[in-house]
């Protein structure tokens, strides 16, 4: 990464990729504190930097507070923080990450970087752009979700080696995506750029889909009355994501309904291609879809 | 268990459930020395069982024998292994094991038990009875796959706390089911008894869906170009089983056709009920969906 334009962000780094003094992140506001939110907010805070949290779970919020870890963030302040905000980071389900974005910026207009961290790019890209803030917005999307979520499923460490994608709005400067390459690697990120709309076609196939099938596989189970308990390892890992968030993913899922549309009727073709060649006792077609699945998942990275 | 007609077996096994003297199976041959074969004659050795094998990879077989785990087979020995073979068990797919059948029948008139190690029973215990060794067979099905498979993958403890379902054909007698039972156990295994039919019904959605979804989606992204390293740690989980051996897995799709083609089509259902109301942008009725899946998925056992 290019560090120009970084100033010295002093010794509160003392052991990250930061602390050879190109981090200058002092201050960040984290609006959402579930899984994600609640996990930078601790590592932030780990790494001594002023965290102001906002959740509509006041519990959560008040928790972070007790602990040390964030101080609440008072919206209805007419007299912001100071020093000011360095980072907005919007942790939240798309729809209300959206619903937010605009109280956004007009509270932050100094913060030099406002990022999310959402399964899907493209839809916020365009309204960063359309709110006039996209200059110093970069979309984020950490590869580090999980079935179980909120504030209690939060944790140190969770970004550890996870893949970043950063999608810049168009309007983008070098200021803000470097604060963005510079806030995931303290926190053990790698960051990837990727373009919103590349991104979202590729997160369809590499994390949409599998969620759906893991889903709709728990469905079938659950319809027939067969307990996830009765399953062997294999079985409960292939469901493992159906007990990811409905709420969240139902968002995902409908703020990327083209990408995702054709994912799941690829998905659908394969098994009806599968229950056609089993019913018809067609070994070698069977077979032989089979074995693309297998020389699938067995080929080199 | 009953323990009647048991002798005692010695003290070879000193640290087994059969500890108590109700052991009796001294000699036992395998047929089939991939994962589920190849683990039970490890652990069979390691408790002094004497254990004769065959593949038809000689490979395997003689690295059996150098590593003093099993003796060969000699299929065409005249005089068969004096003592006696008690059990004998076929490790291999299952229409394999239904073309091997009639030839361990004929081969092996005093074994006491024949069982096999299928994820499907209902052929395999209607052909034992037509051939006449119903009352010695009854078919195992333990729960101790891995996308791994072949003597390589094969290991001592495979089978430690591993449920085994136990399906006697419909004339065998309390010996044979007792010895079943008794090998089981010894090798660490929880048996639980069930009527091949039944079993064959619960294992189409408990194990043969499962695989045949995450080898669906497995080829989904086969076909669009995505490898599997660009899944994160879900999409990874969802997609192991397809790593699974094509060849066991045709077998099972064709032999339990009848009951894993209804399952398939209630997967092939969710999956496009969950498009149409994604590409209808239905918020409820996609939360309704995965609400459903993650209920079950956290439902007590």
């Amino acid at each position: 990464m290019d560090s120009d334009g970084f100033t010295t962000g002093g010794d509160a780094y003392p052991d990250g990729p930061a602390a050879d003094d190109s981090f200058q992140i002092r201050s960040v506001a984290v609006l959402g504190l579930g899984l994600i939110g609640g996990s930078v907010a601790r590592d932030l805070a780990t790494r001594g930097v002023r965290v102001l949290a906002w959740d509509r779970d006041e519990h959560a919020v008040r928790d972070a507070e007790v602990r040390g870890i964030a101080r609440p963030l008072a919206w209805n302040d007419p007299h912001p923080a100071d020093p000011p905000i360095d980072v907005v980071l919007l942790a939240l389900p798309v729809l209300a990450e959206k619903e937010l974005l605009p109280r956004v910026a007009d509270r932050f207009p100094r913060a030099r970087l406002i990022t999310d961290a959402g399964s899907t790019q493209r839809s916020v890209v365009a309204l960063a752009e359309r709110l006039g803030i996209g200059a110093r917005f970069v979309g984020s999307h950490p590869l580090a979700g999980d079935h179980r979520s909120g504030w209690a499923a939060s944790r140190t460490g969770l970004f550890a080696h996870a893949r970043v994608f950063l999608s810049p709005a168009p309007s983008a400067g070098p200021d803000a995506m470097g604060l963005a390459e510079a806030l995931w690697t303290a926190l053990g990120g790698r960051t990837e750029p990727v373009d919103a709309a590349e991104h979202d076609r590729r997160v369809a196939w590499t994390s949409h889909l599998p969620q759906l099938v893991s889903s709709a596989l728990g469905g079938s189970l659950a319809g027939e009355g067969i307990a996830r308990a009765e399953l062997g390892p294999g079985g409960r890992d292939t469901t493992r994501l159906a007990g990811s968030s409905p709420a969240l993913w139902t968002d995902v899922a409908l703020d990327n309904a083209d990408e995702i549309v054709p994912a799941l009727r690829a998905a659908e073709d394969r098994l009806r291609a599968l229950r056609l060649a089993i019913a018809a006792g067609g070994a070698e077609r069977v077979r032989g879809l089979l074995d693309e699945a297998r020389r699938w998942h067995h080929q080199a990275p």
